[in-house]
């Protein structure tokens, strides 16, 4: 157990807040583009140089953020050197670091921003801290270094918010563990890109990394190894906090009653018992529906779950459910009769997700599943959130689902982890998310999608380089008005500028094709 | 310039050596695999110990080879912290590295060893010391730890030699400049899995990083930068020892009349100017075969390769020129016509290549050249190796280039470069090298074969995971007993432990499929 201070969740409302940047100087040269595109930018030619030792960040005297402010006080000392990245290197850095750590979750609030950059200053202003982190994401994407290495800026005016509000990347740490220091790298990549939800996809089949202080057994026995192949307490606040930090949310999804293998080892009777004739074949299928042990359990989790993770949103899964194994157990046909639910298992399986989501919603979370919950009965509580991972159909099914008036995330082409030779992130790009038949009201209910990078192929080995830069594609997609970033071939030499930007910060983000970066990854 | 004795190459005849390798001690337990497979392995469950401390590499008395061979000496003081990792991590290395420098060549030698592991000893023999190395590889893929960290080894036979003599890994540093650290650990995971040629595609289109003593304006113009995306003639040298001392030659490639442009920045005249019409359109075509001076400047820049690159051979390139620039050109249409050429450009390209081929005849150094040459024209010095590289149709080239009596390398299938969802290390595995139409003389003719990465979508972010595992596939299909290695599904578990070895080794070896590895990449 934790000392109780840690342990505490303060959640805090958004701040509102207005702070100023201020610069120093004069004159002309190059325009730039911000990934992912603003939604209105206007730059002049007129060029300010920027001196790292006269640069500062300032709370503007009216804004409600003033110094103390955790979140904008560390975002200034990351900023302060990625903007000046020589300046700070070896030299220690220049803010002090607010190491008051406050849980707060980051809600689906405002990001909208302006930032104007004039002579001598620049003034950022937004609604929320997390307006404020975009637009400083902005800002210095703005900065450049001139062939003597001296920093400018242009004369900019940015007026900018993001389209949809949910913009997500899925991580996969069952098919392959993926050590700590890869997921925060991942989170910081995200923030470049204006990405604000972490889905982490915890647990599956293949195994359980998630350390439950209510059930350790779980990874005890179902992670790949017990020590080092898990995800304890302190490794997830710290991903959390991490996350919050850079205005990312962090989902968690125990997919459940399918993708669950990895459960059995740890917690018995969970599972259903597959059988072979009359008799149990000794593997075992789905989460067994029809004991009231199995609901007692998941509420255990949930409920730990829901004191974790203080997002609001959980994701239930709900994906792929076989019914073979079902089916071929006695108990589960008995409790199929009694229910008079027939021979149509979708019927078990909404009986079982719609428990488990109203436990949700008692706990005061917000549902997300997978389509599959939709697929099989459409009353669902009105408030889940429908994720649609089925590729070749999911215009029809963003229709159904809207139709139904439900809020739906789109993931079925960002599907990222499936790699082709060649510049794939255009076909990411080329999405139209609102580009299915309905009305008006229907498209407002596309809340947002997400870039999946699931775990079959991929590990710290290979995650940076297949989700970046390929990832961006969808983030400009999710953040950026569509009408002006139509066309793949004018993105890509502001794609190609900010993937040397990413390699500068360190990411391992591939080449989009020929060609070379001042800072190459990992030195020359 | 360097030093006179740094630029003395030093040819030594392959060494008749015949080592042995003492061990300690006894007991029961796993059988396990060696990548690429040997083309005899009887192990028993006879399991003996091995003690770190008491463990020693002795050279056997009546051996060629003893202490003060640089290549072996160096070898055993890898391969003890290879199989000892938790013995020599953090407490130094046991054994004194052999400073003194020799540039040997490593000829097409003979690479067969002989390995018997029994109680107390381990006897390695071999005719070479190349083919020690190969010994050494396989006895340190031998060695396990049980459950409690204890090092054993079964009782083993090993009578292994190379299926193929040329077993290649081409690398391209023109489309992205790949860092000397990239290329040394591409050196090293080579050696681990028996490659014993680095094809170094070192110049091409987009830049020229090899810097020429001679013309060093073909770097300082044609890199994508001067100082920091070059290859000196010290880096080169490093390459070049770092191989050597794995048993791996390096064979470069000075690719042209196509592919060229990068060197008509630093070498005024040596392009053929494009027309437009009656006048020159400001862009550049291929080499221009037409003029004195390109024969000038080329057998200066071969004598210089002849100097830096010990290797007997030279890749010359030759393929995909394409002949609308020629074509355009009036002087080109002139000398056509003198010639006798006609409008058949295909006879100024062989025109081309043969007075190059003769040239590195002169220097007595042995041409690779690419298909093309082959396609346009059959009369090609006996001795020049052909390499295929076109993939549809490989099997009828194969047929037709050792029908004409040429020695082939097989590259086609094995453009790994080209990627694709899942486990596609299978399709380099069924490549059957040997299988097309022709008698058994023909079949001798393919001395081996090559795996690509092409550099248009590949730098230091992701060239380790995208060629490690998936070369290692080739490697087995170029050393191993095809009979014995049909089935990719029996090597499949033996490939994953491989690549748990690989990652164990510090190689970023991306996953085969779901799981997990004891040592992951990087930590955990």
């Amino acid at each position: 157990f934790l000392p109780k201070a840690l342990r505490t969740l303060d959640y805090m409302a958004p701040v509102r807040s207005c702070l100023l940047l201020v610069v120093v100087s004069v004159w002309v040269q190059q325009v730039d583009g911000v990934w992912p595109l603003p939604q209105q930018l206007d730059q002049s030619a007129d060029r300010n140089s920027l001196s790292p030792q006269r640069f500062s960040f300032i709370y503007g005297r009216d804004s409600a953020a003033q110094t103390g402010c955790s979140v904008l006080d560390a975002a200034f000392k990351r900023y302060f050197s990625i903007i000046f990245p020589d300046f700070t290197k070896g030299s220690g850095l220049l803010m002090s670091e607010n190491k008051s750590i406050r849980y707060t979750s980051v809600s689906n609030s405002d990001e909208s921003y302006n930032l104007s950059v004039s002579e001598g200053q620049a003034v950022l202003r937004s609604v929320t801290v997390w307006g404020a982190l975009r637009g400083l994401e902005s800002f210095s994407q703005l900065v450049y270094q001139d062939d003597y290495g001296s920093y400018f800026i242009n004369k900019t005016e940015i007026v900018d918010f993001p389209r949809f509000a949910f913009r997500g990347l899925l991580l996969d740490t069952s098919r392959h563990y993926l050590p700590l220091h890869a997921i925060l790298k991942t989170l910081d990549a995200m923030a470049y890109s204006k990405f604000n939800v972490f889905h982490w996809h915890i647990v599956d089949d293949p195994s359980f990394p998630y350390q439950s202080r209510t059930f350790p057994d779980l990874s005890n026995k179902g992670a790949f190894h017990p020590f080092t192949h898990v995800y304890t307490q302190s490794d997830v606040m710290r991903v959390i906090e991490h996350a919050r930090m850079r205005g990312i949310r962090v989902v968690p999804e125990f997919d459940s009653p399918g993708h669950t293998l990895s459960w059995g080892k740890g917690q018995p009777n969970l599972l259903t018992p597959c059988y072979k004739g009359d008799v149990p074949s000794g593997s075992f299928g789905p989460v067994d529906p029809t004991v009231d042990t199995t609901y007692k359990f998941m509420e255990s989790l949930l409920k730990e779950v829901k004191f974790v993770f203080p997002d609001s949103y959980v994701h239930l899964g709900g994906d792929e459910v076989s019914f073979a194994c079902w089916q071929s157990n006695p108990n589960v046909r008995t409790f199929m009769e009694k229910m008079g639910f027939g021979k149509d298992f979708t019927k078990l399986e909404s009986f079982y997700m719609e428990s488990i989501m109203n436990m949700t919603a008692a706990l005061n979370r917000t549902s997300i599943v997978w389509q599959d919950v939709f697929d099989y009965r459409e009353r669902i509580p009105q408030d889940t959130v429908l994720e649609i991972w089925k590729g070749e159909t999911y215009q029809a099914e963003l229709s159904r689902m809207t139709q139904a008036g439900h809020r739906v995330l789109l993931s079925a082409p960002w599907y990222i982890n499936h790699i082709s030779y060649g510049q794939d992130w255009r076909n990411s790009y080329a999405v139209q998310p609102q580009n299915f038949s309905g009305v008006w009201k229907q498209k407002k209910l596309v809340i947002g999608g997400e870039v999946a990078m699931w775990g079959e192929y991929v590990d710290a080995t290979n995650l940076n380089p297949r989700l970046w830069p390929r990832a961006c594609a969808a983030a400009e997609r999710l953040w950026s008005d569509e009408e002006k970033t139509l066309d793949a071939d004018l993105a890509f030499p502001r794609l190609e500028k900010f993937r040397c930007e990413l390699l500068r910060r360190g990411i391992q983000a591939e080449p989009l094709f020929v060609g070379h970066c001042k800072h190459e990854y990992d030195g020359l």
